[in-house]
Formats: structure tokens, sequence, C-alpha cells
């Protein structure tokens, strides 16, 4: 028994002529569950306040991004599967390919995809085992060209700039601090002679020998962007006695479930995509509530259609991802808890989140049903929910599996 | 484009019979405004809080008033056109008549408007060349009777008593310190000082033998209530980045504009009463609505009319800004973004503030559209917008504009 918390990323939008790919979507599930439950709209940060995914999810799950967030570079290293470390500074990177003299930023950036390489193992494997530095450093390899670098030591700091130029024809920068205290001076120092070493090793590595005589760009050096440090922050189990399992195949989301200790599982076939494994992911959901306590189901296609701006498209994910969650509407309402939301609104006319409040039905069997029989965006706000916040949503789960503890007598 | 965010003062009200002066008036520009856009409530401070009309004013903007609300004093100085400071002590002051013998402080109040004196110009002249202090200050006169004094040097304190006694037959008060520091002995003294001369100069002047002359009560002394310390706040335009107008005739609320940074403008004809140009002040708005990101008019008859218990007289004022706001229907809704709301309730039977939430219409061509279609007390709540709280309303707005920052990825 337990919450099967289901969000739909960017699932909410604005009207466009007064419909949304949500509302003039068929989709019988979703509206038998919203008669079936309580409904709301819900701000997940606040009122006005554009959620990123991380932001959000961290707030769906109890967290304050205000006081828990530090940007994505820790919750992108979690979630390529670095044990980031309270105090450690963490940092997104791209393999990409840079020409010139001299040192490494004397170069130009000519590719930052390094042609869009596909399996860096070698790579990674080669900076894990060459690089020397006074602190110690972790590397994961992303999808792609992607990959995650950490470092951890005494006295490091996240207030230090981006090597990216995140331009092509631009020279790689040099890390500088942000601050003057010592600490970012040396993070910045740090940060260079990591940088130039990476750049060394990868110049002369065997696969961009073969990548140049193939004719393909080289992945000689790693650009870093978005420094956060890794907050202090309680685990779940820690906070609230329960585990939390979460379910995703993007990397943001995957981090925000480690960061905050829970079991990420990416099932069979789950791409985060909108030709994504829903039967797998929906199996592992259903698998997962019987023997944790919260179970976070993350649904990713919804959000890219926005950014797309694909109307007809996001709609018809809506109707095939409405067909598969048929398994849900069996659940025993007596001892679970459903909720389906989004994380966020992506409007496909804005191509972008927006703080555009979403619907949230929650079902179980001793909720105050309401008169709301349709999952929409015009009808949610009528539901006996009103409008909640983010970070209430949980804690109103858990009360109704009387879990919660009693603040007083 | 921008921003337009009309602000009725003391508009809603409690049911008189059940009826309430907004929801009897007949107002088809505003009804329609209700059904063209998103409706809700709203508390402007939180629900249960009476708000003063400074207090949600900050709110409206933006600005915790829990942070950034000392007191009138310097609100008021600032809206009669005293370019306050951090740090600077204002207080409000109000011509007035004493009599006796002795020091000021030996002396009674019998008139504490001066025999309602309109021109005081000659009487600040004489106190700003003539007292002369260990520490800078500044008077300016408001309107007929009243005044703003502000007090700038190291080490002051907002922590002292009022010299008004608030009644007549009563001597004038002694300055206290509230607090045992230095700063506050330091700021009470001054005060005392500040009043001996003053009234020694004002004793004196030749407007005041004319006065006598002419058997009108002189303005001899110059009473001061509702000390408070300039706070640090942020301007408007660092804070968002937006430029802000504010279009008022009462001191108040421009004194709300000036201290957060807005250019403020009273258009001809403006009173701050139910016999204000509206034709002026609505081309005015629309017209900084072409320059400004947010523009807040401001219209302050209807809590006139609540403060004297006028049911009838409300709801005649509107019916008449009814008539007068049909302008604003017209305006370019795919670029610009039309609010209506109050900043409390001054209900005809309390004659004061209540904390009633009030009405909210946000207009919009990409707002969900709800079922509304009256603007009342009893129809808005049944909106999209649910309940909601003041400070948050110009974040939805600015994010309906696509103009605001994503907090995360």
């Amino acid at each position: 028994m337990g919450v099967l918390l289901v969000v739909i990323d960017g699932l909410s939008d604005r009207p466009v002529n007064g419909k949304t790919p949500l509302s003039v979507a068929r989709k019988p599930n979703l509206d038998r569950l919203a008669e079936m439950g309580i409904n709301g709209i819900m701000d997940t940060i606040a009122p006005g306040i554009r959620p990123g995914s991380d932001t959000s999810h961290l707030a769906l799950l109890g967290y304050d991004p205000y006081r828990y967030y530090s940007g994505r570079g820790p919750i992108e290293a979690a979630g390529v599967g670095i044990d980031v470390k309270p105090g450690d500074v963490a940092f997104r990177a791209n393999f990409a390919t840079v020409e010139g003299e001299g040192r490494l930023f004397d170069k130009t950036v000519v590719d930052r995809r390094a042609g869009r390489i596909e399996d860096t193992s070698a790579l990674i494997k080669a900076i894990r085992e060459k690089v020397k530095l006074p602190v110690s450093f972790f590397v994961e390899r992303g999808t792609g060209h992607r990959a995650a670098v950490v470092f951890r030591g005494e006295g490091l700091s996240d207030r230090v700039s981006d090597t990216d130029p995140k331009a092509v024809g631009k020279k790689v920068k040099l890390c500088t601090p942000l601050d003057k205290d010592e600490k970012a001076r040396k993070m910045a120092e740090i940060v260079n002679e990591f940088m130039q070493q990476v750049h060394e090793i990868l110049d002369n590595h065997p696969l961009n020998k073969e990548r140049a005589e193939r004719g393909l760009p080289v992945a000689n050096a790693l650009l870093l962007r978005g420094a956060g440090e890794m907050p202090h922050i309680p685990k779940f189990e820690e906070k609230t006695g329960l585990k939390l399992c979460v379910i995703a195949a993007t990397a943001l989301i995957k981090g925000v479930g480690k960061i905050v200790g829970a079991d990420v599982i990416t099932p069979e076939g789950a791409t985060g995509n909108k030709n994504t494994n829903l039967d797998s992911k929906i199996s592992a959901a259903l698998m997962a509530l019987e023997s944790y306590d919260v179970v976070l189901l993350h649904i990713k296609a919804p959000d890219e259609l926005g950014h797309d701006g694909d109307f007809e498209g996001k709609k018809a994910f809506i109707e095939k991802l409405d067909a598969k969650i048929a398994p849900l509407l069996e659940l025993d309402f007596n001892k679970n808890c459903l909720i389906v939301t989004a994380d966020h609104s992506t409007p496909v006319r804005v191509r972008d989140h927006t703080a555009d409040p979403v619907p949230v039905v929650i079902v179980h069997e001793d909720v105050r049903k309401d008169e709301v029989k349709t999952f929409s965006e015009f009808e949610a706000y009528k539901g006996g929910l009103c409008r909640i916040k983010g970070i209430d949503l949980l804690n109103i789960a858990l009360d109704l599996l009387n879990i919660s503890e009693k603040f007083g007598a």
C-alpha cells in the first residue's frame, strides 16, 4: 500500500481558441479518475512562479526548492549516477571539438557536441585514470556527448564561471571566481587545471585518432557549465520514515530522486520521449507500489511536445497515455492513494514552462468526492481541493493513508 | 505592452440585506471584463488580516509588507515629495493651535488642525530656514493642515513616541524613547528640540499674527506622529527589470510608488475623492501603458464612501466609474494584461477596512476563461483563480506576458 504519484511533465496548457491538448483529448480513464477523486489546481512552486522540472519535483516530494535547490549541476550529476555528497561542487559537461595552437584556453570550439559522439566510455575511463588534481573528482557519461563532473574536497565553491562559451567559433573560456573569497579562487584554479589535463589526455587518445582518420570531429575537450554545490538535503526516508521509489528515464528527474535518497528505476524501454514504453513504466510503478510507500512515476513526453509547439502531438500522446493507465483504475483505493498531476504547464504556444497552475486529482476511497468529471485545466479548479501548492500535495496523500504524525495533542 | 493594474480602493463590501454596493450597481463594463477574464478572490495580505492601503499596495506590487513596511511616516513623507532615504526617520505632522504659558510642552492643544488652515507654504519656508538641529531635516506640506517631517543623520531611531496628544484640551506630549538604546534617546531629544524651535518660529510668524487679527486659529505648533524608519527597499526596476508607473492623487499611494522607485503621475483633475476626473486618470493610464511595463491606476473614492457608510453613494460612484472604464475593454489583450481589483474591503456598515477578500479579474488573451460573468463579491470566488494572495498577483500577470524568469531547469 502507498501513494502512487503520476507526474506528467508539462501536461497542462494555455487555451488556443479556447481549447488545450488535454481538454480536447479523448481520455476516458483520466476523466474517470477525476470522477472518482477529489480535484483541484496546483501551483507546484507558488502562483506566478515559472517552475523548472527539477524545482517542481523537489516541491512535489516535499522539499522547499528555495531551501534545497542550488542549480542543475548536482541534480544532473546524481542523475547520471555519481554519488554526490553535501559540499561537492558539480558541473554539467559536454564533450566538444576544439582547434588551434597552444594551451586549451587559446583554442576555439568548433563543435560543442563533438559530432554528437555516442559512446564516450573510453574517454571517461582515460580521464578517471590519468587526471591528477589536489582534490578528488568524479566524472560520468550522460547520454550522447553529455557528461557530469563533480569535485570533492575541503574549501570548494560553486561561485565560479562556466568554461563552455556556449557558441561555436569562440575560445574555451577560463573559469573565473565569481566571489572574492579563497574558495572560489581555488575552485576556478582546479577547474582550469582539470580542463587542461583532460584536453591533453583526450587529444592523444586512440579513440580520437581513430575518429580523425574516419573524418569525424574529435572529442578533445570537456566543457563545463552550471556549477552547483550539493546542498545538505535530508533523505526522504529519514525525513518521513517512508520508502520512496522514483521511476524515470530523464536524467534530471532521476537526479532529483537520487539526491533525496530514493531508489531510482528506469524500466526496460523507458526513454523519456514520446516513444517510451509506457506499459513497462506502468508495470514497474505497480510493482514498486508493493514494496515502497511512495512511488513517483514520471512521464516526460508531453513537456517535449509542448516545447516543440506540437498541439496535435501532445493531444495524441495524452490519448495514448490514457489508454495505458487503465490498470491504475484497478488499484485497491482502500489501501492506495493515486495522484495524477503535472510538474508545470508547457503551453504549445509558449514552447516553454509557464506558471499556469496544473490540474491535480487525488483518488482514494476516503476522499471527499466533488462534482468534477473531466480531467482538464477548465474543470479542475471547480473541485474540492480548490488551489493548493506542490509542497503540500504529498502531505495530503499521507494523511489520507493515516500514516502521518499529528502536530500537537 | 504591459500590465495595467486598476486598484479600486475599498471597493468590496459585506452584505447589507444580502446586497453590496458592487453587487447591485449597474456595471456592464466590469461585468464584461469578468466574462472576458479569469476571476477569483484575493487576500491582499493574508486571510483575516485587515489591510491598510499602504501595506496592501506594497503587497500588490510584490513587496512583502511584513518585511518592508515600517509605518505610515516614510510613505506619507515620500508621498508629499520628500526624497526619503534608507535610515531616515519620518513622521506625519499636522499644524495645530496651542495655548498657554511657558515651554511648548506646558501648552494645551485647542485645535488639532489650526482651523483647517489651507496654505502653509510660508510656515514651511520659515521652519526650513530657521530651525537649527545637529542632524539634517526635511519638512514638506501635505494637503490642508497636513505635513511630513524627516530627520536624517547617524544613529537615529523610530522607536519614539508621538508628540500629538490626538485630542483637544490635552497638553502637547514630550517625545519619549520607546527603547532603552542611545539611538531612541537621541531621536527623542532631537524631536523635542525641533518641536520647541518650530513653536517659537511659528508663534512669531507674520502669517499667524494676521490670522489672529482675522479671528482665525493660529498654526503655532507642528504635532508629530507615526515615526517610521525608511527601510532598505529594492527598487521595482532593480528587482524585476521592469518599469513601473503609479497613477494616483492620494499621498499615501503616491508614497508607496515613490519608495519602490516608480514614476508617480497625478493627472490634471485627479483629486483622490468622488469628484476626481476619471477621464483624465484613465487617459493617463492608457498613455503610461505605452512606455511602462507595469501601470498601477489607483481610484480612491469607494474607500471614502465606505468610511462614510454611504451605500448609495458607493453604488453610484461604481456606476460612474464603470462607464468611464469603457476604453479599457478596447486594449489589445494579446499584448496587454488588465487586472481590476481592490486593495481591501471597506464595508459601509463597518466604516473601516476589513479583511474580507476582494474580487479580482485578470484579462489577457491566454487566460483560462471561467464561467464567471459578473464582477462582484458573490461571484468572483467561483472563478478559475480560486483564492490568491496579493503578493502573487503581479507574478501571475508577468507570467502571462511571458516575461518572468524560470526557477530551475
